[in-house]
């Protein structure tokens, strides 16, 4: 993975398989008690008889355990310079404490800026699945140099 | 704030101003650390010459902050069953260390699902503003108990 990555490599179609990563309760429960403190994140036998089933986390940590995936897989070896956003965040399913998902990022558009053709922008999706269910999606925007 | 927030308390174009919290530095940097370790967001060198001009917060920090002040002003006094999602997530200015930064919340519609009446769904948009400048929007889906 020291490869590196540049926005010509960015091309759509590509999919980058960012590895797994198995959730840890006590992480998880911080993160709630934090940033989330609702008690389906918090409280296990509330929990148990909420929608989901069971102690949830909170989507914002399914996506920070995603973002952490994209750093060490793809940003750490390209010139990525943040991101304005995106069009789409979705959590479809519940993520309980011990799962292993499976982060993976795929290019869907890239393009250079109009104004500022150093500046590529990157179409993609960051998605997270345990097995084939999908737990969080996102389609958002990366901004990456484009200087060759 | 300890009154109770019903589902058809949450009407279309109802703001809820949910305070005001300051961007504390070894939070938001450690916070970059376990979750999105770019270098702009951990190195106040590397950062003074990146885009953002100055160690700036992760989206997702500043995401976790507007949701904590979401569950503080207004989850923790209604029955909130959680989120599928939304289709806008934003970070129009970057956020930097020691900012103050004003978080709300506003309902843009409200329905009862049409296969469960006892489920509520709103659509809502979060901000966070520093002063005048906007720096974190989303839109997405709560869920709401809609027992009355």
């Amino acid at each position: 993975m020291s490869d590196r990555l540049a926005f010509a490599d960015l091309t759509p179609g590509r999919v980058f398989e960012l590895g797994t990563v198995t959730v840890d309760r006590d992480e998880m429960v911080a993160f709630a008690r934090r940033f989330d403190p609702q008690p389906f994140h918090l409280d296990e036998q509330v929990a148990a008889g909420s929608v989901f089933g069971g102690l949830a986390a909170s989507g914002w940590f399914t996506a920070g355990l995603w973002m952490r995936a994209y750093v060490d897989g793809v940003l750490a070896r390209a010139d990525g310079l943040g991101s304005p956003g995106g069009d789409e965040i979705s959590w479809p399913a519940p993520v309980f404490a011990g799962d292993e998902l499976r982060a993976s990022m795929e290019v869907l558009a890239a393009r250079r800026s109009r104004t500022r053709p150093e500046l590529g922008l990157v179409t993609l999706r960051g998605s997270m699945h345990r097995d084939d269910v999908l737990v969080f999606s996102s389609r958002f925007t990366g901004m990456f140099r484009a200087t060759s």
